[in-house]
């Protein structure tokens, strides 16, 4: 049994009562999501292609890589290819799989798809009014280390950046 | 200006009128989060002791490190220790900060407190009735594997067990 408690965007929230496996009965709060793609840009060089954006949930500018929600009935790696060339002005030759994760399991069925992107080619822009986003090119290196020095803290970013970077490590491309 | 749509727990929704810095004034859906804290516990013999846990929102049991919200006043550090010892029965003689995440900087402001756990005593397992928690202890290396093949898909989880992976091979632990 589902109530509906409120219809936004992205927020949709219901309660919903499930019989947990150890047979208890419970009333849950979950925030039901279309799902979301996320890219980490890598040009030739090595370089990372990072953004800075303004989240007022975080309360100013934070570290991410590229990403955004799926429209209705869009593949994963469309939803990457569009957002990848929306918020940074590039096309991605080549999009590699690297996970779908779990955002906040506990009260949200939001799952990422997380993709290295590789053989770029500059296009153009194009941000929604709401979006405020800076566009920050980085070494690879210098990229882990912003993460374990906390400066990059966006859950979704640090995965992907941290599989991405094994992958590249893996097949030569770093 | 905000407005609360909905207060229960976790989800407690506002809607929040902000004006962005490019000048833009926008209404932004917003769950407002206690905060949390998770640890990666690592056995002497280097074996990581996780938990699988049933999450409605995920559609079943998935791979986490024991987690839990911060009480009204706690301090992360307390938190985790609580944690800790209530969903997997350990105490720890050491916790090393290794992150404070965002998992969801777009519609929440939830920060979630990582770290890694050691010198562990076991105590006693203490579940609320509506957690269905299952503790899985596998070797270090094997939990890297199930991250790199997607069977541990949890954000908090992959960030904190890569941070503390690298933390336990620098410093000798494993």
């Amino acid at each position: 049994m589902k109530r509906e408690i409120y219809k936004g965007s992205p927020v949709h929230l219901f309660v919903e009562t499930v019989v947990l496996p150890n047979g208890k009965k419970v009333d849950l709060e979950i925030v039901r999501h279309p799902g979301a793609s996320a890219v980490v840009p890598l040009l030739e060089d090595g370089t990372v292609v990072l953004i800075h954006q303004y989240r007022h949930a975080a309360g100013g500018f934070i570290y991410e890589i590229p990403a955004g929600k799926l429209s209705k009935g869009e593949a994963p790696e469309t939803c990457a290819t569009r957002e990848l060339e929306e918020e940074v002005g590039y096309r991605a030759g080549h999009l590699k799989k690297l996970s779908a994760i779990f955002t906040v399991p506990g009260f949200c069925d939001e799952v990422i798809h997380l993709y290295l992107g590789t053989d770029l080619k500059a296009t153009q822009q194009k941000l929604d009014a709401d979006e405020v986003i800076e566009i920050v090119k980085m070494p690879f290196e210098e990229v882990m280390q912003k993460i374990r020095d906390q400066t990059i803290r966006d859950a979704k970013s640090i995965v992907a950046l941290q599989l991405a970077y094994a992958e590249a490590r893996t097949t030569g491309l770093i």
